[in-house]
């Protein structure tokens, strides 16, 4: 059977699912720590590379303070999530704020927690003046358009909603300039779970050239670009990580033929991955519920999609491990399933994996990014725990699972008693 | 401007989004009470008829005790939509649980509750047993497999997770009696928005052969057969609701073929259906926060997928009217997008509209099923409210919308503070 490494043995998995009630999201502090750390590094010959984690992926606030501990800021896109990050202690400019279509209240708060605001459309200058005031530091979101192909995931950058053209871009500085601003970013993101290197190097170099071209053009002097994020990870035992190393030095000899000996030197860089730094490290842990054999064999989890919507949402594989069969032969083939009213809700079809049997653990790799982040109570099915592997190997819960309570309480109960229809 | 006709006025809609701050979704219980009456009154001819309402669609208490006031019951398939259910007044016989991959403790409710129980598969008769006893009345649910092609939209019966196979069927029925069960029930569920007439008679000829077919062979007699739900509902202009009389008349005259006159006779008729009840009595409510033109024009809502993933997830067509302005051509081109940081945030793109403005109501159809129930919190986004239009043209709020303190509910925020990493 083809394996993928955990981060625990398989009596500590087993030790962990007696003391706290299947399924949850287990994450690994050390591998976190070593994902921002690891790009972090690889960025070092660049002197103020920061990483803002991209807080959607995995929006708990302990996450957050191991990410804030490396040295890491918060990519937010939403008042909640400019909250997380300041119960997280991150604030100032180790925030970034990323958002379209974006109300006032977002941009009030976003103001008042002294982050970068990286504006997404020219229409959102005047919006943002009147509404909480042009900071001194102000970021612009590039779309290329028809100048750039997107990659699978993510589109065509014509048909994505985000960002400035590049005619408006430049408008958008000038304008900026006039109303105060003093310190200037340049932002893009066309790439999602991209895991060609090459990809993130072009990016950079369309974005040094773009600042070239503005600081030409008119005179403004940018204090960092930001690449977006986008680093995919591994998620099939056969997938390579990205090479960091490899990103790393295409961008800095991109760096070194158009921006070092310019008087845009010294610019700064900046990422907003989110999946790269949690995804490996979080696991969905479930029991198996129920065996199933009619036209196809089925392995019934205690899970369903509303832990992992991924599988169902876009085919998405995520690697099965059945704790303690490890090396047993993937001789069987199973659809894994959850209780879900609703036939995608798979885990994953036609799957070879050794015999199960009920009640076997299960263990569902990189689940550490977009898992708990997109769950939904569909069907009546209550969102569950998140646990986080230590250090030291202890285990703490860093979300509860939710009740029947909380699925009840956006409703008025002693209202309905009163209501007839 | 083609146009689907709105429950309220101009000016009525305009004063509830002054009483209620956008987005919302809003449910015509006049609307909601005809459907359920139409399919009824369509299947006067069998006595016995009971429609049971597929919570998952809109699983909302205030909404089921509309449906149960037309003597609609309803149909759960987790804990916390019993829960539902028994709120609202729904119980006995007049709940099914058909679920799928079940926990113990869903079963003990459902007998609890005295709810007929529709099992999904052979293993769950010795489940049941252990956990929960045999009850008198008990369902079963058949997948044709390869002898039947689902529709296009649930896919092909043999790659369907779901019920026992026609040779299980047999042997599960035979068992149940065994084991003290004197009352039985059949069911399937082989399609979902179908909008063809003929795809229900073909189902219920399916049931009521293999009903034939099970009673010579075993001698069971059943009560009912329920053919699931699965009927669809006009989301395009253009379309045309199923002419609930082509399927009755379809399925009296299968009726008439194969059940009256024999010992089979009288079999009552169960449906489950959920979208066409309150599917297209309920709309989302939102208004136009920015317009934005890049590559090609944006309209910006205040709402987002997390208030109605349809189109984001599956493509779906809901059509979209702005508020004022039905009658003015629709002569302009637009991506109609929420504020969620992913691409496929759009209710709409490249939709012809009227010009649309700044702070223009709008009002997406349909929204009624499958709507706020599939809502989440990625990216930070908070669940809208719900409101009921009632018959008198007064309007209530049936649930509150979530705030920043539900999103934070299950974080334990002072264990947070003592949190280093």
């Amino acid at each position: 059977m083809i394996t993928k490494q955990l981060p625990f043995s398989e009596d500590q998995i087993r030790q962990i699912s007696e003391d706290f009630p299947t399924p949850f999201h287990i994450y690994n502090e050390n591998g976190i720590k070593g994902s921002i750390r690891s790009l972090t590094e690889s960025f070092r010959w660049s002197e103020g590379f920061r990483e803002y984690f991209a807080v959607k992926a995995a929006p708990n606030p302990y996450l957050l303070k191991i990410v804030a501990g490396q040295g890491g800021g918060a990519d937010c896109s939403s008042l909640p999530e400019l909250l997380l990050a300041q119960k997280s202690g991150i604030s100032g400019e180790k925030v970034i704020f990323s958002s379209n279509d974006t109300p006032a209240d977002e941009f009030i708060k976003a103001r008042e927690l002294g982050a970068i605001i990286n504006l997404d459309d020219i229409s959102h200058i005047p919006f943002l003046e009147k509404h909480a005031g042009i900071p001194e530091l102000i970021c612009l979101r590039y779309n290329p358009g028809p100048l750039r192909t997107g990659n699978a995931i993510i589109g065509n950058p014509s048909e994505a909603k985000y960002g400035f053209t590049r005619e408006q871009i430049h408008k958008g500085y000038r304008l900026l300039r006039e109303k105060g601003a003093r310190r200037f970013g340049l932002h893009t993101m066309v790439a999602s779970n991209e895991l060609n290197p090459q990809y993130f190097v072009d990016t950079a170099v369309m974005l040094f050239e773009l600042a070239a071209e503005i600081h030409r053009a008119e005179g403004i002097r940018f204090e960092f670009v930001n690449l977006g994020g986008g680093i995919g990870i591994p998620y099939r035992p056969g997938q390579e990580p990205v090479n960091l190393k490899t990103v790393s030095d295409g961008i800095k000899s991109a760096y070194e033929k158009i921006i070092a000996g310019t008087p845009l030197h010294p610019l700064k860089l900046q990422m907003e991955c989110g999946r790269v730094i949690t995804g490996p490290h979080g696991f969905l842990v479930s029991r198996v519920l129920h065996l199933k054999k009619t036209y196809k064999n089925y392995a019934g989890l205690d899970a369903c999609m509303a832990n992992l919507m991924r599988p169902a949402l876009y085919g998405a594989y995520h690697h099965i491990t059945i704790v303690g069969k490890e090396n047993e032969p993937a001789e069987y083939k199973y659809d894994v399933t959850g209780s879900l009213c609703e036939n995608n809700d798979k885990f994953a079809i036609d799957r070879m994996l050794p015999h199960i049997e009920e009640g076997d653990l299960v263990v569902i790799h990189d689940a550490g990014a977009h898992g708990h982040a997109m769950g939904f109570n569909y069907n009546g099915k209550l969102r569950s725990a998140e646990l986080l592997l230590r250090e030291d190997g202890s285990v703490i819960q860093i979300r509860r699972a939710e009740t029947i309570d909380d699925y009840f309480s956006t409703l008025d109960m002693a209202g309905l008693q009163n209501f007839s229809a």
